[in-house]
């Protein structure tokens, strides 16, 4: 039996192991799974012959160490910061693994050495990182080797809530971790290219300098900038790209109403308030407004936002029952963003019948003999239930396809990779879309931002 | 001859050299002024008999220690992060120091030691910080020795230009460090305290929500926070302060208009922008607005900031000739904020015959006999000229006081200090007064922001 490692039992990793053990009997495979808590290991491992779990500490030396050395190839769906121990015992014994997150620095440093060994180190081969770059590459390769440019590529990604649970104001729920949609846009200014122009936004204006797109009849969803669209330039090898964007999706209204929340600090995440174990959640919101003895929480907040009363903003701070008095924060040396989170978990969170979706949209406008052109992709998956969840899947599929193409010797060249080739592409997309995970292309009148081809700004 | 070591040649050096050359007969001093470009130190030698300009690297050790041990007394008008070099060398060989700083973490480490060499650091001795010290102290001391309780504490200080060269829209020029004042508020919220409320207001707000202040027949000006306020509660020992405020100090509107930078990103100094040396003004600007074929650049930006065409704002805009396209920022690898202070030194830098001010405001509230009262103090004063700037004035003098008194015993308690003791601010303050630096006091209603006493949001 081919051992196959799985460390960290987490949110996408249910789906993963039933992804694989559907194929344990044909591929011959034996699933280890290990967490830090047994429990969580064993629940995903239930009583198939060919599952076990095991209780595996990745600080502790010995545990990770002997796990690996057991292993055919592993499997790290851990959080990005904890890959690397897990990658240096890799290399060490010898085996193949593979991560759905960013390449880090520490990551990539070890290529010379993974590929000296013949080992695969696959990473960001999840929904976003992931299936983003496999659907991209295979279209702008299939452009090229017509003899197509490449001028502009834009990507856009959201992870929302399906229709049919879309019912709070917001049309949002958290389908993944809350704490990353607080602190969205962080960290730096977003950066990307138009028509050969260079253009930053602040975070204080990204939520405001949204664009719209329509996604078949799913109908009209928003983009915000995402903070490095310039960096795609080199990764997809983009060198004749005059526009360079890509964005996170939500439905039409978030932005500007999240806006509220960043103009009044409460995304910040680099300082904790005083006392906000004992603050209401009025509390909160006045710490951010004007001192008054006599106006209102509400009256400061709408005169400080310029908001009507019958804006539709306002009644989306309405549902969020943030002015209420008697709820308290009760986290201890809590940031702004800890307690907007809280607040927002108490409404967004999904419900038990409330399913995801995840929605994929790629422009690529081409020169070819002269024309312009321009072809745009859609993908839309929809969560099926509370453990199936459009997200889990779209993460959890091609992380386990990925696996067994390494350990089947599909996908072999050795490096610290991500799936850009069509080596990785090809096979995963096909068994992607087989699995109902796929992409509708159609080819459109180029769009771009200067059609005309005036001056520009 | 008792000899003081100036350590850097400076902006405010000059003034401060003046000062003590005026005392070097009758207090029998000679000063060495070392710069790491020995003209700079030369020209403020002069030919004077009792001044000798020496060449100081004081990343050399030797010649740091050789004129450190020769050396009665040193003052360091380095930038901030250099001081704690020379104050190494200083513990080494027992001298005491000055400096206009905030005291540095390195700085305060350095504490037990001084104080068993009997030795006094003192810092913080400029104008702000230095002279809000002292002024806030005498009258904080004043009444808690009357038995009256502080419970409101609100200073701000600002240097601007002179009513008579106050020329331009904004009603501003730079009178010390450009770069201060074009990232001014960045790095951290500003938290202060209101009536027993802590308020929290973030960057992108912070130039939005000033208060106003008159300052005798100044007229009317506006504050914005400063990050710091409550730290001054167990500087100052104001445990008793259910208000606590500082601010900077700007003519009205200014602010208003200053939002306008940091909404569009313009002050941002964290990341370098793509071709910054060939890149226009007109480009800078375009580089934080959305791409248009058509639009101007003019008409993106009053869109953005929804600016009607009769604002001033717009007028202070076009003042500053940001939209020229012939202009070229000639910054390699600039950040926004660079470049900003590169397009604001065209028109804000102080004209030859340009004269600055200094502006300095305390409020005090407090209760004594269980009646409520406040107290008011201001100070302004103006420039010279070029070199005896206002602002050059208020921070040389009393570092050269305060270097003189420490020589003299007159200031004698040792360690790492600020101006916050009786024995530090009642000579040098009443000194300063004799030079005209000096603060107008008036008894005035309480007002506080609760008078009546409501409840208080």
């Amino acid at each position: 039996m081919r051992k196959i490692l799985i460390v960290g039992a987490g949110k996408s990793t249910a789906v993963l192991i039933e992804y694989l053990l559907k194929k344990a009997e044909s591929e011959n495979l034996q699933l280890i799974i290990g967490d830090i808590l047994v429990e969580n290991a064993k629940q995903l491992a239930g009583d198939h012959a060919r599952a076990k779990a095991i209780s595996l500490d990745i600080f502790n030396v010995e545990e990770r160490s002997n796990a690996v050395k057991e292993a055919d190839i592993v499997i790290s769906m851990l959080p990005a910061r904890f890959h690397i121990e897990v990658a240096k015992d890799c290399l060490k014994y010898g085996k193949s693994m593979v991560t759905a997150s960013y390449i880090s620095p520490e990551m990539q440093m070890l290529d010379d050495e993974v590929k000296q060994k013949g080992l695969v180190f696959m990473n960001e081969i999840g929904v976003d990182p992931g299936i983003d770059h496999m659907s991209a590459m295979k279209v702008i390769d299939r452009i090229r080797e017509k003899g197509g440019k490449i001028i502009l590529f834009e990507s856009f990604t959201g992870g929302l809530v399906a229709p049919e649970s879309d019912t709070n104001l917001w049309n949002y729920k958290f389908t993944w971790n809350p704490r990353n949609v607080v602190v969205a846009g962080q960290g730096g200014v977003a950066k990307f290219l138009q028509e050969g122009k260079f253009k930053y936004i602040p975070y204080n204006r990204l939520f405001r300098r949204t664009e719209f797109i329509e996604i078949r009849d799913f109908g009209k969803f928003e983009v915000y900038a995402n903070r490095n669209s310039l960096s795609y330039k080199k990764i997809y090898g983009l060198e004749h790209a005059l526009t360079l964007y890509r964005g996170t999706v939500r439905r039409v209204g978030f932005s500007r109403a999240w806006n509220m929340f960043i103009q009044l600090g409460m995304t910040d995440d680099s300082y904790t308030m005083e006392n906000s174990e004992e603050m209401s959640y009025r509390d909160f919101v006045n710490s951010f407004l004007p001192y008054s003895p006599t106006d209102t929480v509400e009256l400061k907040l709408r005169h400080n936002l310029k908001l009507d009363q019958d804006d539709i903003m306002w009644e989306k701070l309405l549902e969020l029952d943030i002015f209420n008095p008697e709820k308290i924060v009760g986290l201890k040396n809590a940031t702004p963003a800890e307690i907007l989170q809280k607040i927002l978990m108490d409404k967004w969170s999904l419900g038990k019948e409330d399913k995801d979706m995840i929605v994929m949209y790629h422009k690529f406008g081409y020169e070819l003999n002269g024309e312009k052109k321009q072809i745009d992709a859609t993908m839309v998956h929809l969560g099926k239930d509370q453990i199936r969840t459009a997200m889990a899947i779209t993460v959890g599929f091609p992380v386990a396809i990925a696996a067994l193409k390494i350990l089947n010797g599909t996908i072999s060249t050795p490096g610290v990779q991500l799936p850009i080739t069509k080596e990785v592409y090809d096979p995963i997309l096909k068994e992607l879309s087989e699995n109902g995970i796929l992409f509708e292309e159609k080819e459109i009148e180029y769009l771009g931002y200067n059609p005309l081809g005036e001056v520009g700004n």
